[in-house]
């Protein structure tokens, strides 16, 4: 590895991934990843196995990964200097938070990464998935091996024995992080069901596992919606506690409607339904028959001094605050008010929440509110986050799968004013004229209008 | 055992501590109680050591603890009975959270212990504390053992010479938490160096975790201030975000002062210095020469439409307001605004930060926030929180100890507007005369004022 490498000042934290093939170190990393970079720390995932694809192709078989393969452990060793490489120089460009996924399952291996980081100024966190359930494995290769580049063009029972068989080469050399080696892990036991902690520290570290300890991996489904259209959307008013109007009242009883296709008359539970503890987001699920809870934290973004003013009066008489929110609408705080920062601090306490559920949850809420809890969902960085699309009269469902979520809208058959003024919508008018023209689009579909992965 | 109980229907939680004697478990049984019950949890502390003392005396020697020592087997097992009894009649009554404290070392009082509560419908988790470096163990025996009822009169060597073969007698029989007991539990390990955590489920389980993952043991001390005296506070308004008036500006050089006494001169580091966003509290701290950090979450209660309101124009053109407030302070939420619950709950993150700190941090903000933190660490229940009396230009010293806070108040030499109409201190007409005598008694007295233990 290289000498003379510069050290970084702030604390910069490098997550290395421990653990056998198909133990869900990609999936704990992406899911991390998601995150932190919603919170706003800057972190990237380093894959090994992608650079190994990248370099020499997906379809090396299972050989490869023997350790008397002198010719396969040099290439392996190889690659995994080089991904290493590209980590220490993002870090060098300013990253907080690098994951580095790879299996990193000998002592050798981890003392080697741990040097390498820590002289540059890196502290090092490992986080091994461990499985004692045979059964857990097996599921894990069908759900996520069989998908893989590694095995595009190959026969599925193929496919799981010959992964088996990389398992098995790992297996014999594998040795769990201990704490001999004077680190600080997290181990996660069968999925969660146990985890050891050692030795903790820092801010980042703690995020890292409050957010293990909520997150699981059993797919649901989780719906998010807007309120109803209010009073003040057709007025073009900023915040308040407006009333539902004909039309939002309409789209309650739709949403009702809705919900109970998707479950009672499936059989199945109602979900959860949350919502903010406005009035208009009561009013959009007064229809659902089940208890709600109402989270302070999921009212819409406060405004300040501009709470009850329309987006013209705000350019028109406080003409310095449209400027500096349209030149960073991410961290521009209303005076009195907050920013969509602010919003995403407050949500976190409700993601943990949602994470931790294992069944589905409805979130009835605002604008700036379900822009942020969806770009937590799919992904999106924060400064995405304030040019995110949400229209009126619509459910997205979000579904969690392996590597992230599917995404469905279903616009409910309900008009809204057509230039909608809602507040989060159209501080710019390029943005203003974009988002009519996606409104129109969605009102003209009917039913399932889009499946993305995020 | 009892049969024939009631099922309770809310999940009910027990915390059944697990370790030998002077492993912590009194100390971090207390600490959560104050946690939780802060947090709004109803919880309370049932320790069989108590019941001994309280019913056989304090003055048992070891042999008492001898698992040879027929009589002593029975007493203590009547005890932890009689304890245990009383625990399930204050579930019955409403408790949300009973933390049972006793050594509870051997697999099968822990199996009699689950059983029961399960059998009433209690979920049991057990927060075992294990110490394997012995340095810890003796220093704990000094620090609380020697000042335990247990040893009044008895001469400190021989106390801890008792003290020690107490420990040795439990050893022998002891036995460390096991996944074969099939069931949730948290082991920390050497002050929390380590932490095993197993299938830990449910929000309150959550919280549990997150506190033990921030929480440590070292002395430090705590510095609380409200901000200097602003503009607002001289004409009695609400809320906004007002400048200090000259005497404020007069108590920002005192603090400063203060803290240069306290630290710069003792050859100590500056505190971490931690404000609200307004400007009456960034004022406040200006001449402390350090960085600070401006948490929203320190920001004043919002008072909603009452902000820039008096409390005398709020009592007259918005009446139903003040009689609501007057009727419930603490629940009670502003239209548009925040009750003390609410600022309670946005503090929780700001209360871990600070237990995850190891050194002192100083916190100047205002008065409902001072309130809520004061309470925390003092050991108050929500229900007193919105009535805690905190003076202006006074700085609370809270310094941590073994069982709880130790409290100094330093009633820095600046006058402020006599009849101070403070937001949050005037609100009832009847303990505004009670604190404007206690205000007079705090300006006085001059340097230390009160030592309590909470
Ligand atoms: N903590 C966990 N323990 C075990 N399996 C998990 C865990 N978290 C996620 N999984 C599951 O593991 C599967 C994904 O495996 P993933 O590709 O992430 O494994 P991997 O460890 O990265 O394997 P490889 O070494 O081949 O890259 C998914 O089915 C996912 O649901
Ligand atoms: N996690 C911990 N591990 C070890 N010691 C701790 C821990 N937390 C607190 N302590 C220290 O333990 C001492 C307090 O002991 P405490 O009285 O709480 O022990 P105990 O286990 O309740 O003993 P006993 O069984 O005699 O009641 C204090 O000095 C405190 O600082
Ligand atoms: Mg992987
Ligand atoms: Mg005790």
């Amino acid at each position: 590895m290289r000498a003379q490498q510069p050290t970084f000042n702030t604390k910069k934290l490098c997550i290395v991934m421990v653990g056998l093939p198909a133990r869900g170190k990609t999936h704990i990393a992406q899911c991390l990843q998601r995150y932190l970079n919603w919170l706003g720390f800057k972190t990237a995932v380093f894959n090994v196995g992608n650079y190994r694809r990248m370099m020499l192709g997906g379809n090396q078989p299972a050989d490869f990964f023997d350790p008397e393969n002198q010719q396969g452990v040099r290439a392996r060793m190889e690659l995994a200097v080089e991904c290493m490489n590209d980590m220490v120089e993002w870090f060098s460009n300013g990253g907080l938070v690098g994951i580095y996924d790879a299996t990193n399952s000998t002592k050798i291996r981890r003392s080697m990464v741990k040097t390498r980081l820590e002289n540059v100024g890196v502290r090092v966190l490992f986080l091994e998935s461990l499985c004692t359930d045979p059964n857990i494995v097996e599921k894990n290769i069908i759900e996520t091996k069989l998908r893989s580049p590694d095995y595009r063009h190959a026969d599925p029972e193929e496919a799981v024995s010959d992964f088996k068989k990389r398992i098995e080469l790992y297996n014999n050399s594998s040795e769990t992080v201990e704490d001999s080696e004077n680190t600080s892990y997290i181990k996660i036991v069968n999925v969660g069901r146990q985890m050891i902690l050692n030795d903790i520290q820092g801010f980042a570290q703690g995020k890292i596992v409050s957010f293990l300890l909520n997150s699981h991996i059993m797919a649901r489904s989780i719906y998010l919606s807007r309120h109803g259209e209010s009073e003040w959307n057709v007025t073009g008013q900023l915040g308040g506690d407006p009333k539902l109007t004909d039309r939002g009242r309409a789209y309650a009883q739709c949403l009702s409607k809705f919900i109970d296709a998707e479950f009672t008359k499936k059989g199945k539970e109602l979900p959860l339904v949350w919502t903010s503890q406005l009035q208009r987001t009561r009013q959009t699920v007064e229809h659902i028959p089940t208890m709600n809870v109402r989270w302070r934290a999921l009212n819409e973004i406060d405004a300040g001094i501009c709470e009850g003013m329309t987006y013209e009066s705000v350019a028109d008489k406080l003409p310095q605050v449209a400027r500096a929110r349209k030149h960073d609408k991410l961290k521009y705080r209303y005076p009195g008010g907050e920013s969509y920062v602010d919003v995403i601090t407050r949500l976190e306490p409700v993601i943990l929440e949602v994470e931790r559920q294992r069944g589905p949850v409805l979130i009835v809420a605002h604008n700036a509110v379900i822009r942020a809890i969806y770009a937590y969902f799919m992904g999106k960085s924060q400064e995405e986050c304030p040019y995110i699309d949400i229209p009126l009269h619509t459910v997205f469902r979000l579904t969690t799968r392996a590597y992230g979520a599917e995404e469905q809208l279903f616009p409910l058959e309900v008009a809204h004013t057509y230039q909608n003024k809602t507040p989060e919508s159209c501080d710019s008018s390029d943005e203003q004229a974009e988002r009519a023209n996606d409104n129109t689009v969605t009102q003209l579909e009917n039913g399932l209008h889009d499946t993305k992965i995020g």
